[in-house]
């Protein structure tokens, strides 16, 4: 078998998956979920602007999609107010990891992250090398005080933070951040993931000079654009380091109908909002549901909200399951003590409604 | 500037691009080309059927696409003979080519290619540190023999082949490519690039057992199936080889749209046999033109054309920017001796005839 033996990294990865897809448990299961509330996608839908763009957009699909994204990130330049020499497009914040951790960690370097933040940093972590140091969470959110200990022990390359945080919903304040920095050992860079960005409180996003050396921050069309599905997100970091993506990535990676579609999404704010005000409704609906149930929904800057189940992982794995057979997609964190909870995500009234059918029985079932 | 460094292997890289977009060119010219005919681009576009999956797929894409790519995987599987689980789904050859370096080939290992072949290729074994060990072309052709010689002569880990060819059209039948297979010395593997096999006389297309541990073959929906900007592509290969990618790829990093458009192109192969009647009559039409104006088309099995200009490769260059003046789009090999000659894709006749009436004033304004 020489002729199919991996390169010694790859050969050491297990072959296992960051996340199981909804589509392979329906699979699974032989039913369709009535409610898609596992993977923090936007079931209000993306702007009825991009959507039509995307659509006009199908036909013109023979050609590849501009390789620059100049006019993209040209409209995000100005939209935030920065240099597009600042900002890097690419195929979802997850491709973006992947990259960035490439151009940047030779195998063996430190990375530091919390125990429990998002999975897939580490898999790429990993699938370039890296040594991951984990740092738990402090009070259900990220501990950035631990992580610059962490950082300083081990001389990290680079240290993750979600702010906010997924899977747990908390947040940060933006000075939290900027002391962070401050306190950043070289040759440490923070790897600042915004995902969730436009849902948090004004003063949880840090201004930070995009030209800053300390920093990297990722943004994405997934969440609040409601896009998952067209893998398209950008970095925002000094302009050398964005430079250095060209380096290594698929040029002509990113979907031409998904760059019509951002463009078309960002330029509809309007609809921004309108999600913005959906999703603070549904924050709220969950909490209730949690709340009529004798469960308590955890305070969250997201579109998902935490339910703490006040029970431990096995509970809540349980839970999971017996809202699965009852048609209730959901995830929950994986690490104790944030694996007490489930994570819901915000969804249309409907996919609430079903979720707060199931709920009881659910519980009664594991009870 | 300790923050900001690269990991080695980056480091060493050159920040260029393998291909400047025509958006770039058009952006610096001022005008939109009236025939874009440089990136072997299916002009005659997609599948209407595709078209409107694609469509009626934008307003779901707030859904990640499913990580397995279960439908489309399966029906190519149908559609191929085989398994699904010799197949991989990716974001174009060139996102699945990067992957099966980062997969087979260590810092150092030989990889040997032709010295004009798929520049992208070499861009990803550069990119993992990769020795690319290049031999010449023969008669406007890839040399099965030289590249065997050569992986012999240097261990090679990966020899790739594209077949029929990019740049030039060239094709060699099946049973050479049977051949090198037999002759492949260990730890050797034939990345055979078939992205224009739809084009390609049947006897170009070796029958290879999708497990022989030998090879890996490439396919695509941006060429015949009209699909570039989608960004969709499959491996075929050994099963251990084809999950080995799930170690590395990103596996939600398949557009959702771009799922859908893909699985309705399959099921249109009556659209399919349009495209390559249409292809057919476009190089016959590009033949014609190239004969009208005392140069010469090399015959082709792929949606492009290579025009030879009889002179050295300043003359083509100057002659690809004297049409680009005038408005039309297209690209040349970058390797002597086969840069003597243009590269003029496929396209509807209104592009033709757009390449027809710029070609005698360009070639006089270098004469």
């Amino acid at each position: 078998m020489n002729r199919l033996r991996f390169a010694p990294i790859p050969a050491g990865l297990p072959a296992t998956v960051p996340f199981t897809g909804p589509e392979t448990l329906e699979r699974r299961s032989g039913a369709p979920f009535r409610a898609r509330l596992g993977a923090n996608e936007n079931g209000f839908g993306p702007s009825p602007r991009a959507i039509r763009a995307m659509a006009d957009a199908a036909a013109g699909v023979w050609k590849y999609g501009d390789p620059d994204n100049h006019d993209l990130r040209h409209a995000l330049a100005t939209h935030h107010g920065i240099a597009p020499e600042n900002i890097m497009l690419g195929e979802g914040i997850d491709g973006l990891l992947g990259l960035l951790v490439r151009l940047t960690v030779s195998p063996g370097d430190r990375v530091v992250t919390s125990d429990g933040a998002y999975p897939t940093f580490n898999y790429h972590v990993a699938g370039f090398g890296g040594q991951l140091v984990k740092v738990p969470y402090r009070d259900d959110a990220e501990d950035p005080d631990a992580l610059i200990r962490a950082a300083d022990e081990v001389g990290a390359r680079l240290v993750y933070l979600a702010n906010p945080d997924n899977p747990m919903g908390s947040w940060h304040p933006g000075h939290r951040i900027r002391a962070m920095l401050d306190n950043l050992p070289e040759p440490g860079l923070l790897v600042l993931d915004e995902a969730y960005a436009e849902f948090a409180p004004d003063d949880a996003i840090p201004r930070i000079d995009p030209n800053d050396d300390r920093a990297i921050r990722f943004r994405t069309f997934s969440k609040a654009y409601g896009m998952a599905g067209a893998r398209i997100g950008y970095a925002i970091g000094p302009a050398e380091l964005i430079a250095g993506f060209d380096r290594i990535r698929n040029h002509f990676g990113i979907n031409r109908i998904a760059q019509a579609g951002a463009l078309a999404a960002l330029q509809d704010q309007d609809w921004l909002n309108h999600i913005r005000a959906e999703v603070a409704a549904a924050r709220a609906r969950i909490a209730e549901i949690a709340d009529e149930n004798g469960l308590t929904a955890l305070p969250s800057a997201t579109n998902f909200v935490a339910i703490d189940c006040r029970r431990d992982g096995a509970f809540a794995r349980a839970l999971l399951d017996a809202l699965a057979v009852r048609g209730i997609f959901a995830r929950m964190p994986g690490v104790a003590p944030m694996d007490r909870c489930i994570r819901v995500s915000c969804g249309p009234a409907e996919e609430l409604d079903a979720f707060a059918g199931a709920l009881p029985a659910a519980l009664r079932a594991i009870l």
